[in-house]
Parts: C-alpha cells; sequence; structure tokens
C-alpha cells in the first residue's frame, strides 16, 4: 500500500494533545521573523514535496522482511529542475552518511534533479526509482540529454526498522515524486522519516520557514529536515534544556549512527557561494536545538535557490542577484527556519512501536507549558 | 553470461598488433620510476581487482534492450576493508559526474567499502549489488554495524551502449566482487569500461604502477582509471601530439559527457592530508597526456592507502606516517602512474562496435613508432 | 609602554563584582566535562600564551595618531613549533577577515609558527614583527630554512579605537612571544582583544577548557577566542536570552565589520582530518552563545594538536593517533569549551571609554543572579 | 632607486636572441586560441600591472643587507576595485606559500583589493605599504568602510636574493600601485619576479592571454605568473622535453621551496564557482609545462571576473552571467594561456648573478630552434 503524500495536510488536530501539534500551535515561536503561509520549505514558490510511507509489520525482526517502517520524501525544487536547473550548494557538518548526486552541484553550482530522502539501505533503490521517474518524464535522456544521477540522502533507522531490508521500489518513488504538491507538508513520521528518532524522541520529517520584508523583495526562506540524531540530554527548545528536563520515557541511544539531512529552499536569487554560506548558518540553527554533530552522524546540508535558474543558450544571460551588503536576513532567516524545523519534527511524530516492540516516544508536548513556564518563557497566548 | 574477471590476463599478446600491447610493451616508457611487478594497481599488496563485462547484441538502439556494451569493475582496497577501513582522500577536478559514498572519506579520511566502476544508468542498480555483497560478507551489518554505503563512480557510454538500460544486476556486482584478484588487471573494454571511449579512440580500464626505492620503504602507488574523456586533438603520448597526428579512423565527439574516473592506491602509510594531495597529482599526470578537463566531464579522483588501517579500539594508536619531507617521490610516482595508466587504457582497448553500428576505434598502435621516430624520440628496443 | 603578559593572572578579583569574574565563579556552568586547571588553552601541556596592551589616549580620533586601543597576543603551540610543527587544521565559519600562514596548514595539515591575534590594520606590522622574532630565534632562518609565513589574525577595532592607525612594532610582537608563559590567562580587553567588542558589550580575549578523564589518556581540550562579533539581542548565557533582557547599556551596532577568531588546541594525537572536524564543532560552540555568524564576520578557526609532531626525517614514523570511534568526547568538549570561553571574554572585559568618548559597557555581571533565577536556572554555589 | 615600471616594454628586442624573446616571437605557438593584443594580462580590459624592481649589490650574502634582488608587482583588476569589487575565486595546488587576504574570496567570491606578489620576507612589508596606498587613495577606509586586508603573494628567492632582508618599503609598494598601466608587461626579472627561478634556468614574471571569439562575446582571458618552481629535467616546452636536452648551464636544485603564483583574469562574466573551476584549468596549463607540484612548493591560484562586478545598494541587481554549456572555450583559453606565460617567464628572464656570486642562467633561446626541429616540431615562421 502506498500512503499519504502532499495532499493530506497533518497540522490542525482537532484537540490540543490529543494528537500532534506543530512547535508555534504550542505558543513557542522560534526567532523573530515571520513565517510563510504554511511555515513550510513549500512556502517557497514552486518547491513541490511528496511523500510515500511503508508502516508494515510489527514483533520480531526477520532481516529482509520486516517489520517494516520506512518511506519516502521527495521534493521538488521548481516545476521542471531537468530541464531549468537551478542555484545550489552543500555542506558537510560531519559526513557519516550519504546524499549522492552531488558532483554536478560541486562543479557548477546548480542542482537538476529532485532531491530523495529514505533510510539507508534503500538509497540504491531510490536512485534507480528515480532513474526510472527522470527517463518517463523527460523523454529526452538517455538520447540528446545523458542520464543525470539522482540526489538521494539517507538517515539509519535500525531501532524501529528492517534496516537491511530494502522495502521500496521504483513504484514507491514514482508515486512519490508523482504525489509533490505545494501546500502544507506532513511531518514527523512520514516519507523518509517514518522510522527515525532524534534526541531519543521520535523524530523523523519537520519544515519551517521565514518570510522577508517586500523592501527586501518578499522572498521566502524555507527548511525541510529528516532529523534522525542527538541525544536525549542535548535537546534544547528555545533555549530551555528540554532533554535534561525529560529523564523518564527511556530514549534509545545505544546505536550511534544518528543523522540529519537538512534542505534549504528559496527564490531569492541566491549565487551557489550564498547558498553554501546559508548552509553553514542550517548548521548553527540545528547547533541551536542542542546537537553537537557527533561522530557517527552524517550531518548534510544542501541549500538550492530557484530563483536562480540554469542558463542554456547564449554566451551570456542576465540574472538578477542577491547583494551581499542585504544578506544578514537571509542568514537569521537560515538559523531560525532550520530550528523550529528540526523541532516541528520532534512535535509532529507520535509515538511509534517497531522491530522487535521498540518503542519510540514521541516527545510528550504536554508537559512543555509547565516547562517553559518554570524556565520563565512566557508562551504566546495568540496562537 | 558473466563475462571475464581479474584471473584472465592479457597483457602479453602473442604476436606485434595482432592484438594488443600495453604502452611500455611498445617501448615507450613514462617516467623515470620503476613499475611494480604487473605495473598495476594490483602491485600494492592486499588490493585486488574484478571485472564482470557484459557485451551482447548488435544493431539499432532498443532504449532499456540493448544493444549492450557495459559491466562493472571492482576494486577491493584490502583483505576485509569494512572491518579494517583505510586511509583516504578525493580530489573533484570536474564534477559532471558520479562517485556515491564519500561521505566517511570526507568526515573521517577513511575508506571502509569496495569500490566499483560502472556506467551512469548503473549506478543505483550497483549500489544496491553491492549492498547485497556487503549482507552476505559480513553478517554484523544491519545489526551491531551500520549499513555502509557503497562506493560507485559512473561514466557515459552512449554511444556504443543502450545508456539508459540498467543492465547490471545484483549478480553480476557480486561476481565482480567475488572474482577480485591480485596479479595482472584485464584493461581496455572491460568491466566499467566496456562501452567507453577517450580522445576519439576506444578507452575503458587503464592500470599502472611505480614502485618506491628499498630506503624509501619499498612502496607501491598504483593507479587505475575509467578512461571515457577528452577529444582527439588533446591526446598526447610522451609529449607527442599523437591525437593531431591521427586525424583519420573517425572520432566521435558530438556527446559532451565524457569523464574519467582515477583511483590510487598505495601501501605507504599515508594520512588522509597526504593522500589528497596526491589525488591532485593524479590530476596533472592526467593532463600530461592532454586533457583539459571540459565542462561535460566528470573527472573524479580517489586515493586510499591500506597502509593506514583504521583505528577502532583504545583511545589512541600507534600508526605508522609518511614523512612530508620524503614526499617528492610519491608525487612523482603518482603522476607518472596516472599518465601511464590513461595511455595503457587507450592502448589495450580493441575496437568496437555497439549501437546503431556506431563504432569506436583502437588506438593504432602501429602508427606510433613512426610517429614517435618523426618527433624524436627513440623507442626502447629492451622492451 | 608594553603592557601586561601571561605573568599577570587576573582571574581571582577579591570582591564580587568590584571588578570582574569569570563565569564559572559566577556559578554558571557550560556543559558537563571538567575543566584543566586553569580553565585555559594553556592547560594544554606545552601551550604558551602572552599579551602585549597598548591603551593610550583619549578623545576624538585622529587618524593615525589615537586613540590607541589595541595589543597582541601570542600563542605558541609548543616548546619549539619552527622545529617540531604541530598538526592543524583549520575551518571558516564567515570568511570576512583574515588570518595570514595557512598555506602550510592547507598542505600538510601543519603549523609550524606561533599564533598571532591583533587589529585590523597591524596584520602586515604584525606579521613582519612575528618574523623579527623568527629570525632572531631561529638562525637556521633564511640559510638552510625558508622563512616561514607568520599565522596572523585580526578584528576591526573602529568604536574604540584608531583603526587606521598601526600603533604596533616589531617590539611589540617580540615582548608578546617573549612573555608568553603557561598558567592563567589574563582575560578581556588585552592583548589583541584590547579594542573588541562582543554582543554590544566590551568583549576581548576570553578561554577555557576540558579535561579528558584518564581512560581517554586524561588529554585536554582547550579554546582561545578574540571576541568581536555579533549584536546585543542575539546574546545567550546557558540558553538565557541575557542579551534580550539587558536592553540598557545601549550597544554600539552601527559598523557592520564584527568577527571572532577561535583557536582550538589539544595535546591528544589528532590527525588533520579530525582537527577540522573539531573546528566545526567550536562553530557550533560559537553558535550556543547565540551567533549566526553575519555577512561582515571573519569568523575564523583554527585547531592544533601538539600530541602529533611533525616527523622530519626517516621515511615514516610511528605516530599515536586518536581513534575515531573515541571521538565523541572531543567534539562535546570542544562546543563547551569554545561555548564558554565567548563568554568569559565578555565576562571579564571591563568598560572601556575609546575613539571620540565611545564607551564599549561591560556585560554587567551583577545582574545574571537574578536573570538565571527568573530563568529557572540555580547557579553552582559551590563556585 | 624605484626601479621599471608598467611603462617600460621591453617586448621587442632589436635582434634575436641578442636579448630576449617571448616564446610566440621564437615562432613556437602554444594551443590554438587567438592571443589578445598584447598577449598579456592586460588584454582584458580595465586590468592594469606595474612593477617595482631592486637589483642592488653584489657579492657574499650579509643578512639583512644584501645582495638585494627583489620588486614588487601590482596587479589591479580594474579601475576602482576597492569600491567595486569583482568575482573572484582561488585554488591551491600545493601550499608551502602565502597568498593572504584571501578571507572575502572564500566567503563570498569576491575580491576587492589589488593583487601584489613579492619575496617571502615581504610579505608583512607589502601588506603594510598596500595598506597605506589604500587609506591614501581612499579616504573612506577606516571611517565608514573597515580596512581590507591585502592580497599578497610570495616566492621564496634565496638562491640570488638576500631571502631574509625586508628590502621593500610603503614607498616601493605605493610606486608599483601608482605605476600599475595597461599595455604590454614587463617580463622576466622585474617586480616580485626579480629573484625568482624556475626549472633551474632564471625564472619571473611571465604572462598571456586568449581571446575568445566575437560570436561568444570577444571576451579575454589573461594569465601573469611568478615562476619560481620546477626541477630542470622536468621541463617541456610545446611537449618537447626540453628540461632533458639542456644539461649543462648548471641548474641550482638545493634548495627545496620553490613556488609559482597564478593569476587569472577575464572581462567574461563570470561566477565564483567559474571562476574556481578555472584555477583548476591553470594548475593543468601549468603541468603542461612538466611542473608536478613539489613538496615544497607554494602553487597558489587567483583568479577574478572584473566583467562580474560588486553589487551593493538594492536587494537584488542585474547582472550578465556566463553560461555553462559555452564553458569548454573558457577551459582551453585558460590551459593555454598558462602555459605560455609560464614558458614567457622563462625566455624573457635574463641570467642573473646575485648572492655570493651565484649565477641562474636563462633559458638558451638560441638553441630551441634545433632542439625542435630535432622533436619533429616546425617554427611558425610567420612569426
Amino acid at each position: 500500500m502506498l500512503g499519504g503524500c502532499g495532499a493530506t495536510p497533518r497540522i490542525a488536530p482537532a484537540a490540543p494533545f490529543a494528537g500532534r501539534r506543530r512547535l508555534r500551535e504550542l505558543g513557542i515561536v522560534i526567532g523573530e521573523l515571520p513565517t510563510g503561509r504554511w511555515n513550510a520549505i513549500t512556502d517557497v514558490p514552486g518547491v513541490r514535496v511528496g511523500h510515500v510511507t511503508r508502516i508494515e509489520g510489527a514483533g520480531p525482526l526477520v532481516p529482509g522482511k520486516g517489520p517494516i517502517r520506512t518511506g519516502v520524501t521527495a521534493i521538488l525544487p521548481t516545476e521542471d529542475v531537468v530541464r531549468e536547473p537551478v542555484a545550489a550548494a552543500r555542506f558537510t557538518l560531519n559526513g557519516n552518511g550519504e546524499l549522492t548526486g552531488l558532483g554536478v552541484v560541486d562543479r557548477s553550482g546548480t542542482l537538476e534533479v529532485p532531491i530523495l530522502l529514505t533510510d539507508t539501505s534503500n538509497v540504491g533503490r531510490v536512485m534507480n526509482g528515480a532513474l526510472s521517474w527522470l527517463l518517463e518524464t523527460y523523454p529526452e535522456i538517455g538520447d540528446s540529454v545523458p542520464v543525470p544521477t539522482p540526489v538521494v540522502g539517507e538517515t539509519w533507522a535500525a531501532f524501529l526498522h528492517d534496516a537491511e531490508g530494502r522495502h521500496l521500489s521504483d513504484e514507491h518513488v514514482m508515486a512519490a515524486l508523482r504525489g509533490a504538491a505545494s501546500g502544507p507538508v506532513p511531518e514527523g513520521a512520514v516519507g523518509g522519516g517514518t522510522g527515525m528518532m532524534a534526541y531519543g524522541f521520535k523524530g523523523g520529517i519537520g519544515t519551517a520557514s521565514r518570510r522577508l520584508s517586500e523592501e527586501e523583495g518578499g522572498y521566502t526562506i524555507g527548511v525541510l529536515v529528516q532529523a534522525n540524531h542527538g541525544r536525549r540530554g542535548q535537546l534544547r527548545v528555545q533555549g530551555v534544556p528540554v532533554g535534561q528536563e525529560i529523564r523518564d520515557l527511556p530514549p534509545h541511544e545505544g546505536r550511534k549512527s544518528k543523522s540529519i539531512l537538512i534542505v534549504g529552499a528559496t527564490d531569492a536569487p541566491m549565487l551557489p557561494v550564498q547558498l553554501g554560506r546559508l548552509c553553514k548558518r542550517m548548521a548553527l540553527g540545528l547547533g541551536r536545538t542542542g546537537a553537537v554533530s557527533m561522530h557517527g552522524s552524517g550531518d548534510l546540508l544542501l541549500f538550492f535557490s530557484n530563483g536562480m535558474k540554469g542558463r542554456r543558450e547564449a554566451a551570456t544571460s542576465a540574472v538578477q542577484v542577491w547583494n551581499d551588503e542585504q544578506f544578514d536576513r537571509c542568514i537569521q532567516a537560515s538559523v531560525e527556519a532550520t530550528e523550529e524545523a528540526v523541532l516541528n519534527a520532534l512535535c509532529m511524530a507520535e509515538t511509534m512501536t517497531g522491530v522487535d516492540g521498540n518503542t519510540a516516544h514521541a516527545l510528550p508536548l504536554e508537559r512543555l507549558p509547565a516547562l517553559f513556564d518554570a524556565h520563565g518563557r512566557a508562551l504566546d497566548a495568540t496562537r
């Protein structure tokens, strides 16, 4: 069965804490800049996100069979990224992980394929599925146009998931790509984030955005993370040491390979050198949630601008370029959106039981108001 | 059918030019340093190479069906690279191509998986096949040890091969890995190099080595390339403008995506920072054959030392480290071995006809003696 | 007049808040790991620090004449760094600034000169002064040994100091180098940090250290910063939004070029690739104090290990190397020590009036207890 | 005495070999693309070069006194680089040397100061002199504009020059900057190249350029080198092993620190990511002359485009950008111009005697015709 996709918003639960709520719905506001409409990477015009989720089976691990807690998340940078590549850059904070297909980013500062996020053992499968989608969607590929290398990132889901099983097929990948949509983005245990954990709680997909003022062009900066990193005691929310305060709901911290994938997007016309700088700021935003990027982590960051399109005909083309002197607001937006996206992943993920009955507990949202009160932080009652 | 592997040496053809000969057998000697026993990357103790080759079908291109001119080449850095990672570093000369799995190289300067070379569309398939081999060979993976990301490089074979077809399966990859052997290495149109072209001639796999003196430890530096780059007029052999002198045997230069993958190996105990420097010297060796690393090229370089093993228990371990002050000979060896490996790929590849009857001509070895004579170069008659 | 040097500890003021106190003396403890004896970079055996400070003149700015608020800080990585280089690596978080002489660090992962920190316009002067010291101290330089390039970093002191004046001579630089000592390190408005500001308060030099357990070898990680970065509202101390709570003591935020130089040191035997990773963790530690590394900032980071000495004779040498699997504690130590070093700079700097009567206010330490109480943080009364 | 500057062309000696001739005047043509008018970096509109040369004293070395064989070369990227920074990027081939002030290049891909080349011990002096020129020329610096860090590169001249002497003052630097001119560029033993050697011959400054077709915009790519690298036997001219053929005129090869600085320039509007790629091609052009970039070399490369100016006001600006698909010709031009610039340095430098009577022999141009004939290369008689 193919699970939910971009068409199923989950951001407005009926009752407080009956389900999950995003950080901002709890009255906890990160930073100073306003969000975009959906507070999601899809606030960047043209960016679409799709998830396919597989949650199947329970009980003891049977390697190669299940239980299955995986999926794939697709991010399409623009309507037609293959024919009109976008500017991009990347940064490795700690590299114990994989994000394939960055050759062209390294060479030319361009991204010419969708971005796909999944679990570790499915990287080859998802690359192959992405190629199937590329060949189906772009008949010119393989003939006048070389086969592009798909961009596929992974994190490691062994606590909940049959981590050596390769439970995704071409069809799953193509469904995530075809189902990608603008609008609200499902978060938590969906898509590539299905089996993931962060700070000893259930983790997964999270997103957030910041909007620049009209004087600055009204551009948006959005971030999406697949969060599977960190130890309980490290977690900070708005500076409050939440991870040290919540010592029950036992975290699983035995395995070392915890990672986070962070994708930034903007429609502000940015050069690759500028996007590379914003990658480093996403790392600082991650750090604000308490992460120190441990040895076993694959903390890989990628930032693209679909406001800076590829140029493919005349010797030169006129493009709009963001002025460095106006860069501080973009820096701030990148830090804030990343911090909030990581926390949204925690806020939106529900408790999950997987392999061998292992349970990843959701961050107990109902405890946050008292915790914040004890730490002198007023919640924003207007939210 | 699974083709040849490491067990089939092809370096001693019966008659001059009846078949193919390596550059040095023609009396053309690159540089000053002595070669290892096989003049191959396998002269580095512990390094093994295996090829699986698929040459099937002829006639018009039927996308997804054939004709097939592909394969996979496996390089095993040491007896047990997963349990005992080796030091490594990489360099991107021009990045229009893919070499997956370098996260750990970037993070820690270690390589913990075999290296696999193939054609572009098979990257996902080969990653998946490598994972199957890893799971079969190392039962601890997926349990106490996370799934490592395979290192898979590609170049683009559309002139001869059904480039959008994915004609490799798990079995092909596992056969290349299982068949890897020390000793002489088949070159030319074998393994990942099967469908490749270089300088408008038939290209593919080439290898060479250099041996340091006993005073310097008797270490070996070996290089293996998958050559699929360059335009005819650029080719230089020992400084002689061979590509400008051979204007018939019409080259195919219409497609832009020509690339070369270069893998260096040594048993000299080298730190990652030292191996990164040797990568840049392999780029200079490539340049000596005339390459300028064009826009469409994926010129990716990786160097490992199996003389510097991973360290996994106590807080610190004693290791031998190469002294920088003795580095010049390693630089020279890396330049020379790369130059010769590229030329060996050309010398050993036979003329091949593939998709749509397209023909890639072999470098006409029989013309080289006269050409070299006209350019004042004496061939080494002792060879 | 040549000012204070390493021989004048200032860490034990007689009365609370009469003078200045280090963060930990206020009962505010950063992180979990124990400090070294002095909680300073000099806790790393062999590391010495010296300052020369010039605070002269008052009143209106006379370009080239004064008022003067500058100096130079020298860090000697080991007893004899020129003859026995140490391992090193660096990272640029944001590069609007200068740290000269990193060629050898980039090439070989070694540092073979002292590190000097000063204000922007004095970089050339300090390089020249360092060369004078090198020639005086090492007679072989210029003859059998080439002149090494000094490592000199700078930050911009225009609010308090005659920033285009070059008020340092060879003698000042040589005095800082000759006076370098182990033991407690003067902090705040001393040496290169004399005229600096951070988060809209008086900034300058700060330092801290962390000690690994005996099982981990008992090694030390120390950090020294020259802090001249950030805006008031960004400052966080242990997660408490101190900068948002202290809105009086008007900060000066008009000029854009605010920077921080961060130097890490350890006696744990680390490879350059490992030290490069620790540089990125120092950036995360900086981020914990609220910094987002703005456009105009020169946020440059350098980490050395004097437990990994240069190797200069035989082809190979045996060295101890830190094992990656034990790396997490070093990561944590680097984050914690950086966070505390930045805050120590603020805690130890006194209010200073400089050019045109401009005043940089000291962080009002006496307000911190109430602030921390309101934010639910208990101070450590045992300190 | 202040020596020659940009106003003294030396490219048209009266009689063959009475003086020196540029490579192309000998009938040796590198590559295929046409040169600009002067075959010099100054063919790039707006680029100016100035030299100040000090050749004083003879006889035994008196450290700090002489003999003096040094100078400084200034490259101004555009009419007003401080107020209108240009795009730039850099690459380190081997980093045993210094090129200061690259912080801003690393951060933003912009160059906002002139480039100065000198000998090793004068780096601090020349930085200080450049600062004097900046303060004199731009009154706003130090007030509303921070002091930029000068870009100063060095190579090591100990065989001919009092290498530990600092024989340049503010006045020399300012004279080089003020005297910078467009038009023909003096080459050989002038400016920063005065005391330099390359491939065991007298080296120094060399330059060359290539011009793109009108269809490609008619842009120019120019290169200037300060050549002080390589061993005799390595030298290749157009593939001919000249260094192996000329074994007399004994080279000095005892000292290890031989380096080359390479500066590229273009008026084609290039992004920093594109300029970084061209830097790597300059390295390949260097390699074509035989260099392998030895351990002791400081092989530092910088490329700027004054066709891509800084943007300083509105949030975004429209700029022209070079299209990647048209990049191959720029690659070829960069390789060719670098190869020829290195050889021009050798061709134009005259034999020089310096410290202790040491003699650096000029490349004997009169032998090249016979050598080329023996190697089957026709000289271009039309030159």
